[in-house]
């Protein structure tokens, strides 16, 4: 016998999620699996105590077989002027160009941070579960960067209704 | 032996949170254990197959219990007039008088629904996971509602820097 066919349809899903305006990050691995990364929404704080955040992941992408191989997770939010490196790897550039176009550091883990972005969240995986068609990374933050006051608090990258749009830092006029 | 101290502690990483601009959930419960509901950033999208998103709550919340006790879950994403009652769930208003501020509607399972909401996920929750002080509800969507055209597809609600702000539904002048 089939399965009951779920009330909600994959299409509406996504349609009524394309609703929730996001911040963008990206999701940087390296180590035994080697360097990897890709651009996601779907990042989310658990706890304070211990830091811990989630991330979830298409155990159909080609970013997978790297984050299923290391521990090291580093999340890094994106300021406006990072559209560059959000669009680089979300979109279709093959996975050893990706990391050509910006300057990376590290944290504590070993995993590729960016000098810039308004957070890096360097993290250990602690615990892995598999819903659907994803993975769930669940992830203690052994190391933080914040970008300095010097530079600006920084505009937020967004993403709502499948377009990039911008947050300025402050109250003002002029959000795009 | 006491466990190894975190190498980062809470304040700073509330504060690299602080910089992740979100959208704003009212998420709601109806069942035994009555009716709740508290102003959540912590929901994320998991798969779209089955559709399931998630939602961290606080186990200290005065709403838990009734969490805890119920299987409906409601996440209604906020449009930026529906501002009040982000701050009625949010605030320092006691149970009984949050769900007095607005109309509420159902639809598959009997958790509260609001209308004018960007779009509303009705779920059953399938999977609980403690981390920390927080649990993980892991939801499948039985049910949808979106805001319909005919009133615009609405400005988001977002929290950004602990003060809400508002992302204007297309590209233009003024976005606060």
């Amino acid at each position: 016998m089939p399965p009951p066919e779920p009330a909600v349809d994959a299409p509406a899903y996504r349609e009524a999620m394309a609703r929730i305006a996001s911040a963008v990050h990206l999701v940087t691995t390296d180590g035994p699996g080697g360097r990897a990364g890709f651009t996601a929404t779907a990042v989310c704080s658990v706890s304070d105590s211990p830091p811990t955040l989630l991330v979830c992941l298409n155990r159909s992408a080609s970013a997978y077989p790297a984050f299923r191989a290391n521990d090291a997770v580093c999340v890094n939010t994106l300021s406006s002027e990072q559209r560059p490196v959000a669009e680089a790897f979300g979109g279709a550039l093959p996975r050893s160009e990706r990391f050509g176009n910006a300057r990376w550091e590290t944290l504590a883990t070993g995993a590729p941070t960016l000098p810039g972005a308004l957070a890096v969240f360097d993290c250990r995986v602690v615990e892995r579960s598999a819903v659907g068609t994803h993975e769930i990374l669940l992830c203690e933050v052994v190391a933080l960067a914040l970008r300095p006051e010097d530079v600006g608090s920084g505009a937020s990258l967004l993403y709502a209704a499948r377009r990039y749009r911008t947050l300025p830092p402050t109250d003002g006029t002029g959000s795009d």
